[in-house]
């Protein structure tokens, strides 16, 4: 299906928010796993996909990776990062009685992001966990004869048309989650209705041995030549346990010089590198702009 | 209550495993969240936690380091590193049927992790999702009367009495889980029945300004003296993106001299450093030592 727009479903959830900030209008084709989805775009049953990369609710960094690295004709072309708010909400019938309620359902990881809320407005209520946020607010969107509440976010009481009765419950605010956009060309997709907050590189560095020298070599390679970095994370390599590659976010374009010599030093140390893509990256707030669910 | 250890429960999930293979005859407390996990040693409720850190199928890593951040009288004593190995397994009276399952339950991670196997020898089969490996298991174990599967740990096929009929269907090896011990006084537990592997120093360092060139320092200041980095990830701040601090490990117990002598010298360079723990580690790689359900 050409111009379609693959992305981890279901609706209600964080990936679902990114996916609409970016994209208006498209055919959207929601796939249960991240894999599935990696091979969706592969298989260009969609041109292009939406995927978490970081700490998201309900999906796992480490899995998109995992499966980023091996699909080597996919390449990142974008970014949308999303903070994680979390609601109360309760079916539109039982909005007055709320604070009383019997049961809060969440996904696990959103029951634990409002530890403290929950702790202090609903000590004797047992939180029950589902599979996703989403999954939570459809549940109660079902049972109005229950007094029950669900803990997601805004896409979630809009999609299932429940009532926010307490907003922003979550323990940290300025979490995010940060979501990629994939596609088979490595030609960068700019947003038309967010504003780009600018861009960024993203290396994969496979050291050539276990040597903390050869890492703080690399990273003289981007130091001296003034490119920050926005994230460098090391990650075990499928080997086994002890050897590492970097993951590292350049807050930069891919230009003809600076980081292609960058490349080439760190080769010249015995690396191999490979680049995941160069793209810009936008912030959504919930501002400005209205999700088509 | 004295001497037992907390844990993310429920039964038969990873951190179960990673709990049984270094306690064994202590009272077992499970807990359903992160957050409370980290009360209940905070509380003195339990005297050990065991909580996973990274990689892990139903936590989060970002969940356990948020709250241990907080809680700054809880210490890392110890670390047990659980390799993921996912198993197909059925109920004991459907073993003939298994290649004929109707449907496989699992977690979604777990069943994004087993993809490759499932696309290949259950392609017309709906996975279903539950909210643990355990309660997959689980539910497999209550309902004789359907042809349905589990993808889980060896724990929980003994946990709830199934049959292993397929071994090691993850698509890639070498994936593992660190669990993390954690425990109000900042002593390293050592266990009687696993083998050290090493040390480690888990550091969490915050760069004065948003500059490449301090993390270079910060790196030099360990490269030169041979201290062995076995973990690098910058981390968003709590304060907004853009601002990172960084968690590193460092592959040696804490000494008298060159830690502390680094930590100094980030510190004459404007960096923020505190000690998450010093412990030893451990692999369980689920031979030699039998685990208490």
């Amino acid at each position: 299906m050409a111009g379609a727009i693959g992305y981890l479903g279901p609706k209600g959830t964080f990936t679902k928010i990114a996916v609409d900030s970016m994209f208006n209008g498209e055919v959207k084709k929601s796939y249960k796993t991240i894999p599935e989805c990696v091979d969706a775009i592969q298989d260009e049953e969609v041109e292009y996909a939406v995927l978490p990369l970081e700490n998201t609710i309900e999906g796992t960094v480490n899995i998109t990776l995992d499966y980023l690295i091996q699909a080597k004709e996919v390449k990142i072309v974008s970014e949308v990062i999303v903070p994680i708010r979390q609601h109360l909400m309760v079916h539109k019938d039982n909005v007055k009685s709320w604070k009383e309620l019997d049961v809060v359902y969440s996904h696990a990881h959103a029951i634990a992001q409002c530890h403290t809320f929950l702790h202090d407005e609903f000590k004797n209520v047992e939180p029950q966990t589902m599979t996703s946020t989403g999954a939570a607010a459809e549940f109660v969107s079902k049972h109005p004869e229950l007094n029950i509440g669900a803990i997601a976010n805004h896409l979630a009481a809009e999609a299932y048309e429940l009532a926010i009765v307490k907003k922003d419950i979550h323990d940290f605010s300025n979490n995010h989650t940060r979501f990629v956009v994939l596609h088979k060309k490595d030609i960068p997709l700019t947003s038309t209705r967010l504003e780009a907050k600018g861009n960024k590189t993203t290396l994969i560095i496979t050291l050539p041995s276990d040597n903390p020298g050869t890492l703080h070599q690399v990273l003289a390679a981007f130091a001296w030549r003034k490119l920050n970095l926005s994230k460098i994370e090391s990650r075990p390599m499928k080997t086994g346990l002890g050897n590492y590659y970097f993951l590292i976010d350049i807050e930069a374009k891919m230009d003809d010089i600076l980081i292609p010599n960058a490349i080439a030093e760190m080769e010249s140390l015995g690396c191999q590198v490979s680049v995941l893509g160069s793209y810009p990256y936008y912030l959504y707030n919930g501002n400005g702009v209205t999700l088509t669910v």
